[in-house]
């Protein structure tokens, strides 16, 4: 597993959950869900990319894996980002040798959105319960829902 | 919506829950989901089919989506089928216009995978709690965490 900076992951997350506070266990679920949430996406890619027999990763193939999993607004976030060689490890990790650089700027979006995506519902979750705090459980029932086979997500982390 | 016939998916998902007995509201939900879900495929393939500019759906392109969404025994899936025709129908919705005829049997196969499993799963749930009917509540977590963002897709239905 590729390392991610958790200062970022953490300021990421709190585009997302916009005033509310962080519980540190969550915290600690959402450092820890990251790194395989971005090397699945990079597998999924992969996946898509051996599937038509091709070798370079190019943007639809990342867009590709944005649809399938539902997540909107990528191509309009426009927060901090990953660095762009640590991007390009998991990718290789997962098999992709070759990444066109729009390619790679898509995929570093892409798993931004989800941690930010994951800020905002998690605190709709705590929202729900009148809580200004974002717990371990928020984090973990929107990994669930979100995630294919959820369940098997947070038994991976 | 295209609709698929409720006989099939009660013996395919018969086939996942074993001797478990299904409350009826449990069932209406099965029978409510099985067409988003065999849309929502659908429209995966169709994704996947355009990120490589091409129009024929193959086997490879299917097999992905299975991949991507985590679903295991497709291929070693030997239980009930629905109508090629109807397949075909639902394929051809999503902008399909050419598919494989190994292409069509796998989707086909994929389709019934996912309620065999939404039934083994639900049955699961069910027997945590001592209980030997599957009720709606069950079914509803099952979806909610198998499908990526679940609870979208509980809306949809």
């Amino acid at each position: 597993m590729i390392r991610l900076p958790k200062a970022t992951i953490e300021r990421i997350f709190r585009q997302g959950a916009g005033d509310m506070r962080v519980a540190q266990d969550a915290k600690d679920l959402v450092f820890d869900f990251v790194p395989v949430m971005a090397e699945y996406l990079a597998e999924s890619a992969k996946t898509i990319l051996d599937s038509a027999n091709r070798k370079t990763l190019n943007t639809p193939q990342v867009e590709a894996v944005a649809e399938i999993l539902r997540v909107e607004g990528v191509e309009d976030y426009d927060g901090e980002e990953f660095g762009r060689m640590t991007m390009r490890r998991i990718l290789k990790r997962a098999g992709i040798e070759r990444v066109a650089s729009d390619a790679l700027d898509y995929y570093n979006k892409l798993v931004c959105r989800v941690i930010q995506e994951l800020g905002e519902l998690s605190a709709a979750k705590a929202k729900e319960d009148d809580r200004k705090t974002i717990q371990y459980e928020d984090v973990e029932k929107v990994i669930v829902s979100t995630m294919p086979k959820g369940e098997e997500f947070l038994e991976e982390i």
